[in-house]
């Protein structure tokens, strides 16, 4: 941490990246990355001295924090101790991590493959499915995002897969419930979720049951735009993957971990998945890890045959003890049923007081510190504010509304027409109170495009 | 670092990882990982007081060995200051990491995507490749090992890729030169080097020059073999790649930082890629990170048009700062310069001595601290000391050999009929002749199984 940060470093550190840093998602001659000096709790800060409170948690992951100083000093002991060792070997952070994990993922789900990240997670988990069932399809919603690598980003339904499309035969993607923008033409919660089903079941049927190997999706859709499915979509779904002998995979990577108020977003809605992917909150990030949850069942396909699947880098120690520490801090720091309460108690009345306020705002929706505002330009009509997939001057409401949060002192999550309030679950009162009046202000930015 | 392991702390570890680590590429039931303790410099050892000297380099990746203090210490540090930030932001370990990498990666590879390991490096590098290109497949040797997610293991040509082999389209196989077991009938490097570009060529022209996106291999392959390409191939296969406009891409991720005794493999053979894949070395996978060097061609496709590929943890300042620590390390001590002075020194020369001396010895090649020792079980026929894919009773020979490699004191590294010299780049020549001593102990329990 730099206290006084020194403007000429953060030229120099913009310059190396400039030259040298080839950036995720971009178009490297169109972006401006900010340069920055250091960060802790809910807040970061540049090199001329402007802070930020950070209403993004990174991409949704820093779910405790910069620098919570127990995940810090772990892993400096750690690095003391045993920085690396190679995935074929039983060493004490990577066992510690797959029962601490173990212990607090929904029902049987008691054995944990470690990857580096959330694609590298659903890649595995989308093997398993296929090499249990023996099936080649795979069912995924076209509201969501599973990942980078290429099996990942052809299961997302966001246009982040369109370059890639071609690459990976067998997905199939269908429409998940999502009352406010209905694909039934529902009106009510239990239309959209007795609907939402229907269409899974005859896609499941025309596809033909016996060639779905697994249906993918995230508990609560995240960057697609925190849709809370209605309560009984996901036993439903559960029930599906039952009758038709179909692995259930549920993608927590940025749900899990106390995000939604609960350890797994799953324990809202009382199903269990067979396999589920992690990464993200599982130590906040601060050393890249992943992985699935698996179920007895799907474990005993590779029991006594190989799974062909790894990486060099499964089960990281360094990685490992960040995860330990970070679950022993949550539970000691009760991180969990903090984001539920102030998620409930603060930020749901907030958003709802907000959205009767300011014209641009549609729906708000979400649990914990988990939220999505959608933005619109007429509430009549629904008409988004910005255009599916939209940039340059045709998002310019959004940028207009992201420029005004960070002139005061918020920076927010922005995707297509939505701002995601997703903090870290450890923030406290007055800061979020803080972000959501920086909220406030920014939606007025955001009210000038309403019809 | 535990001085004296307490076996019964062992246990539990081991306890824990029976009940809760799911291994890669295992029948669950059919391992027993053996619990290890703590692991300094070429050495690790277990809870039972049992030391070994550490013949692999974990997977071919502690190029500086175990806990190097000032990589270490430069963690510790990173740790306090800034352990995590998402990736669309300048921060200074990023910059410097990419700095630091592109002056040292061949001709113009002069800007650096990073990601978390060796098979997300290879599914970005064949992204941009086939965007680049327009062109959808991609040519990669039968011989060869490319990470295990989707794409990157059907890229690979080993048995690994079998049970996920229809995921992916548009990958051809084609044949590497391997004067030892050569599919040109070539008598000599030359005649096996020309029919190998030949038969590239015939592949190019019968698949479609104009479908082809990328041609990927491993400048000197790993884990399938460590075959030395002769000089002339990969120079070679760079004419190709300009006549027919094709992206080559070559795989570093095992063979680079050190590994041949040079920055790259590609720099003793005077050859620039057009995209370059790193990981492993790069940091001795102290922190997980990865990575594709980019050549200015390549970036341009993506100046002004969006790359679609990402990842959360792109730049990650932690493992960043352990490949700052690691390569400056690497420049202080001299350690490329020393692994090539005992490749060339003691390894080959010793190799060449125990090859002499026992019957199970096919061949051996390698350079630096990348040598293959190949065991055959009849010197005339070149018939393997075990069948290719083998497993079970079949694999009793190699078998053998491991344990009284063991038995011994050294951890070697063992795959198909072929056992692996790649200790740390910074062993030291004690430590080096000592593992190659227990190493012709080892011949002697694989001799019994020759003609
Ligand atoms: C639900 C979900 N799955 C998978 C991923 C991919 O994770 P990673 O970026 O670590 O590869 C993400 C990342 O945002 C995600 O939100
Ligand atoms: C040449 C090569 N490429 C890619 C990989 C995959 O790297 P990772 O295991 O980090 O995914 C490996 C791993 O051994 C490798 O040797």
């Amino acid at each position: 941490m730099t206290p006084h940060p020194v403007p000429e470093t953060g030229a120099a550190v913009k310059a190396a990246d400039r030259a040298h840093v080839f950036h995720s998602w971009s178009a490297q001659e169109l972006i401006d990355p900010l340069a920055v000096a250091g960060a802790q709790g809910s807040y970061f800060w540049d090199y001329d001295g402007n802070r930020y409170l950070d209403f993004t948690s990174g991409l949704v992951y820093t779910n405790i924090g910069y620098q919570h100083p127990k995940v810090v000093a772990a892993i400096q002991e750690q690095a003391a101790r045993m920085t690396t060792f190679a995935p074929a070997f039983a060493v004490e952070a990577r066992s510690e991590a797959a029962r601490l994990i173990a212990e607090r993922t929904p029902g049987d789900l008691d054995r944990i493959f470690f990857t580096n990240g959330g694609a590298d997670a659903v890649e595995h988990a989308v093997r398993m499915a296929r090499l249990h069932t023996g099936r080649p399809k795979v069912l995924s919603a076209y509201r969501s995002y599973h990942g980078g690598t290429q099996q990942a980003v052809n299961l997302t339904g966001d246009p982040r897969r369109w370059p890639s499309d071609s690459g990976t035969a067998g997905v199939v993607h269908f429409w998940a419930p999502y009352l406010y923008r209905s694909r039934f033409y529902a009106e009510t919660e239990e239309q959209e979720c007795a609907r939402a089903l229907e269409h899974l079941e005859t896609t499941i049927a025309f596809e033909g049951p016996a060639t779905v190997a697994a249906i993918v999706l995230e508990t609560i859709p995240g960057t697609a735009g925190i849709m809370v499915p209605p309560s009984g979509y996901l036993a439903g779904v559960r029930a599906l993957c039952d009758t038709y002998g179909i692995v259930f995979v549920l993608d927590e990577v940025m749900a899990g971990f106390g995000r939604t108020g609960e350890w797994f977003a799953a324990d809202l809605f009382d199903v269990v998945p067979d396999l589920m992917t992690f990464a993200k909150g599982v130590n906040s990030g601060y050393v890249p890890l992943g992985g699935v949850a698996i179920s007895p069942a799907v474990a005993e396909t590779f029991a006594r045959r190989p799974y062909p699947g790894g990486l060099t880098y499964s089960g990281h120690p360094l990685a490992c003890a960040a995860a330990v520490a970070t679950i022993r801090a949550m539970d000691e720091e009760g991180v969990v049923a903090h984001a539920a309460r102030l998620g409930a108690e603060v930020v749901g009345p907030a958003l709802r007081e907000l959205a009767g306020r300011h014209p641009s705002v549609g729906e708000v929706r979400g649990t914990g510190m988990f939220w999505a505002v959608e933005l619109v330009r007429d509430r009549e009509t629904r008409e988004p504010l910005v255009p599916y997939n939209a940039s340059g001057e045709a998002a310019a409401p959004t940028a207009a509304f992201a420029a005004a949060a960070k002139a005061h002192g918020v920076w927010p999550f922005v995707n297509m027409n939505r701002t995601h309030v997703v903090p870290p679950c450890n923030i406290t009162e007055p800061e979020l109170k803080e972000g959501l009046a920086a909220l406030d202000a920014a939606l007025t930015a955001a009210d000038e495009y309403t019809v």
